[in-house]
């Protein structure tokens, strides 16, 4: 079950995605020869380095031992052959020792890497975010005293947001960070911060937002480079409470982290922490995406396979057949796989989009932007429910730990809860991608109209949905009851990832069947529950003006 | 976090329900204090003895010592306890020490074990439906010495269906039963037994299929009582060959057993074995809906408890709010309960069916058979979905081992694929409870109609559901291709769920808006999917047609 596969579907989508073309046009360097040799390399790496990993450490997990973490033993050859590989800096900038190769490359070898041992790949993604974020924020100096080691995996990064009053709700970090002279000084409670300590490098930076002034909510947070430890190894006031016992990816260590007047270096500018450190959020979303993308195809391998050499059923009277020969179990395949390619297409999407908009394509940073969540929300719920799935075509065997769905399971799990909440991915599709700025969508609508095949059938049912779609939109727009609106919000993102399905289908040649599969009436399903939403608020409100009265 | 809430909302669906009362008019001693009181009793149980062993058994699990199956320590009192109190026996037959007690009270009750620790409750539910099979089918002298033992927890019982080469393809059993003077040697493997193997009790007794004859296929096939031991603890040919490593229900044993020439006794008549077993079948499957039912009733009141207490969100300047005040944790939470309610609702109704059934009320068998299959598998999807809703909820926090959910969904997740997974289940119901038979789906339909308040406005949408499911089952019936057929099984299954939801929806209170949301639009999706794959086989048998012309 090598992911050949995956890698040859790869290379297919991003054939058929127009934004890869337009960017090579852009980049001379990007062949295609170029793209096949790099992804060949982390297919390798994958496969021999990686993949003999994850069931070992989902037993092993890691532990804190003198207050200090220690990862699986397996993983110290692994981050060797994955610093030197030049895997942490292939999208990094050649100045501080990366490869500077377009997102869309990273993103097509990392969900490699997260099809192969998720748990690992926490710990390298979140570095590599780290390097791209510090060579585009921090001062010179700092970049180059951080990011050439981080490249090389001499040192390691994290992303500090999360406190315990302050999950979902940035605003009420209370981490402070005081001046001292050209330092600041950061005392704190940090939670859920992922390979937060470990045993890979002797220093590991966390990038962190603290209050550094009195100004409410989001405007009094700056962003922080805060190391664990100075160059010659003196502690730097930051220690470990505890790791989370979790129902999977237990080779990632998730960390509770105490600073107490902990030095930090500030980044870019005072009160402009969130907004900076959205490069990072972002890069670990689309993250996200790769990582339900990984562990689905993988989903997608074993099921088939499974399903292609498991006898059982057909004449009693005659040797039993493959159940893959079964009705319902074909159906089953069909549906995952055509789950797991409209992912594909739409992680290529996104990340080609990201890679234009940076080239300064017009509308690329808006379309970035709306489709952003949906990849996140959906990457972790493909994930999850192709594993799902998987287990289900494999029966009694899938529940056992003979298989390694139960596992893609239990890892997928928290996907749709990290790096911001299905809830909160809702909010920010409705709120922020739709009604105070309907760009993206506008672009969403543009491109997805475009991309319907002439005189093909189905695309007079995508075009339905996409009007659909505009109107819906439209509704939501003029709701004037924000808590109305708000309970929409699920609904509407959902009806977000119809209209991918109905602009990427033409990408995904045979798998585009179950994806479009009644795809108007599951619309309609979305519709039915929006507008019972906002109902009910007209009622209420023609109500308490009758009341009023 | 007691059981109480659960226990009250089963009390007020029991009177809500109306098969309830007519049986109460049939059994003169089963009042409603009767029930309160047993129920009652079940609930301490549950929160006293049960709830308290859930976590630890979870990380205790079972081990084989010397070719021996442990149980966890804690279940050695429990085990006692639940006996003594005469659960095992609730429903038996009183000649042999039951109770005599309905199905639908023991459901009632089972369902509270179920919520406070379902692995334990897997053992003890084997045991009890084996006691109700052996009281109904086996010898008198046999039923005398097995049923009171098992009623009284001093031996105990599995079912022995699966083997290697027949999972769901049950008719290519291989295990053979040899006659043997009066006796019968059985020889051959058996898989997934759940508690096939433990220490609770010295003797266990397997009911077995094995093939007695060479007719092909299940009517081979018969019914045999096989101790693992003697009277006198000489034993009989049972080992225990390992136990599976399974992503939850950690407490509950699952053996590979290896049968060696093993002493059995026949149960009824030759070549009957899978229908006499169905007994004991129908049993287990209600037993996943009350499995299901308690797992996501305990999920809601986490989660509602969570999201009174943890405060996020609301104006920065201002304390946060309790996150049941957010529109979108609002709406998850009312779709958690009306998932659950619903379920509460179908599982008493079945088992008060079967009651009547047996009790002979006209249509009741018919109707009984019709909503097993929904039942069994909507009870998994239930506490499978409802778990993972709550976790959702929960947040980071729901991925830990900090709360109970993540567990939840550990142990809920095999619950669609044992006692027949939901491919199996769709096949039933559509060609045994449709195609071949469709006494039970009349039954529905004329239920259903009667069951809609007469001018409430949500009966129509309930009523256009009805004739719709109608209709979709006439096409289904008239499609003479049996491959597309059951192609669209999983649809059928499901579309009888919406069936289930526009029958029973008035027995919900409040909690059936959330049930009746988008009912005929969630319809529709099924109906597209239904109608994609017969007019798919329409088309290939016209152009088949047409080639061959």
């Amino acid at each position: 079950m090598s992911a050949q596969d995956q890698l040859d579907r790869t290379l297919a989508m991003l054939a058929a995605t127009p934004g890869w073309h337009r960017l090579q046009e852009l980049r001379q360097d990007l062949d295609d020869e170029l793209a096949t040799a790099v992804l060949d390399g982390a297919r390798r790496l994958s496969d021999e380095v990686l993949a003999p990993l994850d069931d070992a450490v989902d037993r092993e997990g890691c532990r804190v031992e003198n207050g200090r973490v220690k990862v699986p033993a397996g993983y110290h050859a692994a981050w060797r052959a994955f610093a030197e590989g030049g895997w942490i800096g292939l999208d990094t900038d050649s100045r501080f020792g990366g490869a500077g190769l377009p997102l869309v490359v990273q993103a097509a070898a990392t969900q490699l890497f997260d099809r192969a041992c998720p748990a690992f790949n926490m710990g390298a993604g979140a570095t590599r975010s780290a390097a791209v974020l510090l060579a585009e924020r921090a001062s010179p100096e700092l970049a180059q005293d951080w990011v050439p080691a981080l490249v090389a995996g001499e040192r390691a990064a994290t992303i500090c947001i999360s406190e315990p009053g302050a999950g979902s709700d940035v605003g009420r970090i209370r981490t402070r960070a005081v001046r001292d002279g050209d330092r600041w000084k950061i005392s704190g409670q940090k939670i859920w911060i992922s390979f937060g300590d470990h045993d890979l490098t002797p220093r590991i930076c966390h990038c962190l937002l603290a209050r550094s002034s009195d100004a409410p909510g989001t405007r009094g947070l700056s962003l922080f480079l805060v190391p664990n430890a100075a160059e010659d190894g003196r502690a730097n006031g930051v220690s470990v409470q505890r790791i989370e016992k979790k129902m999977g990816l237990h080779g990632s260590p998730t960390c509770v982290l105490e600073f107490e007047d902990a030095e930090g270096e500030l980044i870019g500018d005072e009160g402009r922490g969130l907004s900076q450190l959205f490069t990072m959020i972002e890069l670990m979303r689309l993250q996200v995406g790769c990582q339900g993308l990984g562990i689905a195809s993988r989903a997608c391998a074993v099921a088939e396979s499974y399903a292609s050499e498991r006898l059982q059923g057909g004449d009693p009277s005659e040797t039993p057949v493959p159940i893959a020969t079964h009705p319902d179990v074909r159906r089953q395949l069909a549906a995952m796989r055509g789950r797991t390619e409209l992912l594909r297409a739409a992680v290529l999407e996104l990340a080609v989009t990201l890679d234009l908009a940076r080239a300064g394509e017009e509308d690329a940073a808006a379309r970035a932007a709306w489709i952003l969540p949906l990849v996140k929300t959906f990457g972790a719920e493909t994930g999850f429910g192709v594993a799902d799935a998987g287990i289900q075509v494999l029966g009694g065997a899938g529940y056992t730990k003979e298989w390694p769905l139960e596992r893609a399971l239990r890892d997928a799990r928290v996907m749709a809860i990290y790096e911001g909440t299905t809830g909160m991915q809702g909010i920010d599709f409705l709120e922020r991608r739709l009604v105070r700025d309907r760009a993206g969508f506008n672009a969403f609508l543009t491109a997805a109209r475009a991309a319907q095949p002439q005189g093909d059938p189905r695309s007079r049912t995508a075009e339905e949905v996409i009007d659909r779609l505009e109107r819906l939109a439209e509704r939501l727009r003029a709701c004037p009851d924000a808590q109305a609106r708000l309970g929409a919000a699920d609904a509407w993102l959902r009806a977000g990832w119809i209209g991918v399905a109905a602009w990427l289908w033409p990408r995904l040649g045979d798998d585009a069947a179950p994806v479009l599969l009644a795809l108007p009436e599951r619309l309609a399903v979305l519709e039915a529950e929006i507008a019972g939403g906002l109902e009910t608020a007209e009622t209420e409100a023609d109500e308490r003006l009758a009341t009023s009265a």
